[in-house]
């Protein structure tokens, strides 16, 4: 028996994959020496490696049976009243009927996707977004509806127009997905107006925000400050915001630890979800995170970790006009993992990311994060992950690789569809 | 703002949760003494805390930065070539592309719903069967066909009698999800050549099986033997077989790493939709469920757990023959966590739950199990976890219960959607 599509579900005969996560298998199973601006993988080397043994040793005394049980699939109660205290830190005042724990904020988004987008509806994304959140809510089988960003955001009057425009032609229009701090992939700030701005609209339109939050923290002290970095559901008296943060980037993305701010009807809901999906989040993981907030580890990370990617995003800013001396343009992000870098005129990126991997560097092809078809003149480089000699080595490879482009003899289906990425 | 039903999916406002879970969140919330039979937990005292301490001790030296990154979706490479060897020690011959780690077998169900299940299908499944099961395959909006067992498991004349049945009503019939070892909650064991003879059917009958298999390894050596147990999937040679399963129940279940093996095509579906679920299980989890593996540890585990639970079961079967007398009958399990057992005449499963646990006593209710509507007369009594002298205290005052039983005065909508089970 070979053929399985006959048994396929409608989703997964159409099932959407994120380029990201394909990206990933590349690195993994590519032999020889692969310099990736492709992942926005946080370096271990800013993971508090000995506390976590420290703590691990005591966890698995065996002494408390319950960590390493099943348990709530809201979380470990004190891990979510210890957030609780997170989120005052960033002006967030929720108790514990608002929150609960997800398998990566990865999973908070597929949560909403699943609990609140019905087949047709049309959601509301930036232009450009986060690739594995195109593939959460596309999975719920919706169009998504993109919103043009200026270097401050998202773009209100195109925000408008769109939500209209949509809601005009018959769709139900609900949600709006963003990424305020340091978005991925273009590192733009979205300014403090906007969001109070944003706040009045969702509620004159009856929208729900999403707000996706796993960089805030590593805001980057030259540029800007924690204020700036406020989250609307700190200002969200309608409670019109789903606020989506993870210890992915502060403590380590391989626990599988995030959490999930909303209004108690909502946190039940996808409470009942997630009982369906996975029972619960992983009980050790969920017991390192809350022993390291309690002992102060999660706060102690903070500023060292925004003076880690600062410098790597210095680094990296410097080797890109070193090496490739103005052919590469991008604004300078304020905090984050991420620049966003426009091509020359004439480059797509498509061809250029497989000239790239011949020289042994990978990005992400910008079209992966656009909605609407753009985003060819663009290239998403990570500077978080490599060292600062592999970030101007990586940057020296795309400079050969930009000399030796040629345009030609690339089909774009080939690359997309192939999974090669 | 408070009607946030208007922005949910049909999904959202249709979700079913499993009657597990809740009850695992009134154990969590209750104070004072309350004994549980009701949640099907290992007993942490089997859980080999003295290696994995020496493991995670190892794995968070910080030499090897990967032990806590992102990762695979479809899971750690060595870790998927260790469950191969797990595999071919249940005569399952498989290779790399043939399996995937899943977030507990739930996420193993949840992921054949989603990419399997079309809305309106109706899916096979025992009477009685998993509630989680049941949640994750209502939530994927299908109808679910109840099918008899026997003492040996599903009654193949009755299996073939519904599934035709819901084919000559137009239903698009392509599953059957069931529990052939100590099957949860009846505890019965599919003989042999009712395994050969599903095989048989499934090809005839062009249908996938679902083999959920966690308790395969926990046999009583007194009752059978592992050749008894041998799965469906050892002798899938036309890959009709998705096979479930997981090491909650042999190492433990706080890691959240269980696996899927099925035929490639299927994998790949499964781990895209993975991809967007949660992007992947938790790193850590995974490197410590490899490293007891290819240190023997989960082989160590195996007869030193069947012993426990083999004398619990001897402890509670007495317990209930010495405090109940015979009021309570059931089929005696050869392997697993569970009593299937059934009340006297006149005696409803919901009252009496009310009832028990006024006296500090928990149980699932029959009817949670049920499909078709029945097991209003059934209680489920899982034996795994309390201490023997904490099983005696159970029956003891489950015996109290009975006799103070009062059918009359509970309705039953009550209790099933009052959320406090």
């Amino acid at each position: 028996m070979t053929d399985y599509d006959r048994f396929l579900s409608p989703l997964g005969r159409n099932l959407h994959e994120s380029v990201l996560r394909k990206m990933g298998q590349v690195i993994a199973s590519r032999a020889g020496d692969l310099i990736s601006f492709a992942a926005g993988y946080p370096d271990p080397v800013g993971f508090p490696w000995d506390e976590f043994r420290e703590i691990a040793n005591e966890l698995l005394s065996g002494k408390d049976g319950s960590v390493l049980q099943y348990g709530p699939t809201r979380g470990y109660r004190p891990l979510l009243e210890s957030i609780l205290g997170v989120l005052d830190g960033r002006g967030i005042k929720a108790d514990l009927s608002e929150v609960m724990t997800s398998s990566g904020s990865q999973q908070g988004i597929d949560l909403v996707a699943r609990v609140l987008i019905a087949p047709g509806d049309a959601v509301l994304v930036e232009v450009p977004t986060y690739t594995g959140a195109i593939a959460a809510f596309l999975n719920a089988q919706c169009r998504l509806a993109g919103v043009t960003q200026d270097a401050d955001g998202i773009n209100l009057e195109d925000l408008d127009a769109v939500c209209m425009r949509e809601r005009g032609a018959g769709s139900r229009v609900n949600l709006l997905y963003l990424v305020p701090n340091f978005q991925n992939p273009a590192g733009s700030l979205l300014s403090l107006e906007k969001r109070a701005r944003l706040l009045e609209w969702a509620e004159r339109r009856d929208i729900l925000i999403v707000e996706d939050d796993p960089y805030g923290v590593l805001y980057f002290e030259d540029a800007t400050s924690a204020a700036e970095t406020r989250p609307m559901k700190a200002d969200d008296e309608r409670g019109r915001v789903i606020y989506l943060s993870t210890f992915s980037k502060t403590l380590a993305p391989g626990f599988r630890v995030a959490w999930i701010t909303a209004a108690a009807p909502l946190i039940e809901r996808f409470d009942t979800a997630k009982q369906s999906m996975d029972l619960m989040c992983g009980i050790l993981d969920q017991r390192l995170v809350y022993e390291s907030i309690v002992r102060g580890v999660l706060d102690r990370q903070a500023a060292p970790l925004r003076q880690l990617y600062r410098m790597r995003r210095d680094v990296m800013e410097q080797a890109l006009r070193d090496q490739l001396g103005g052919r590469l343009t991008w604004i300078a992000p304020k905090g984050g993992f991420f620049l966003w870098t426009t091509l020359p005129e004439g480059y797509d990126c498509e061809p250029l990311l497989r000239r790239a991997m011949e020289e042994g560097v990978l990005f992400v092809i910008g079209s992966a994060f656009c909605v609407d078809g753009s985003g060819h003149d663009r290239i998403r480089l990570s500077f978080s992950w490599p060292s600062p000699e592999r970030l101007r080595e990586g940057a020296r490879r795309l400079a050969v690789a930009m000399d030796r482009y040629v345009g030609a003899g690339f089909s774009r289906p080939e690359i997309v569809r192939g999974g090669r990425l």
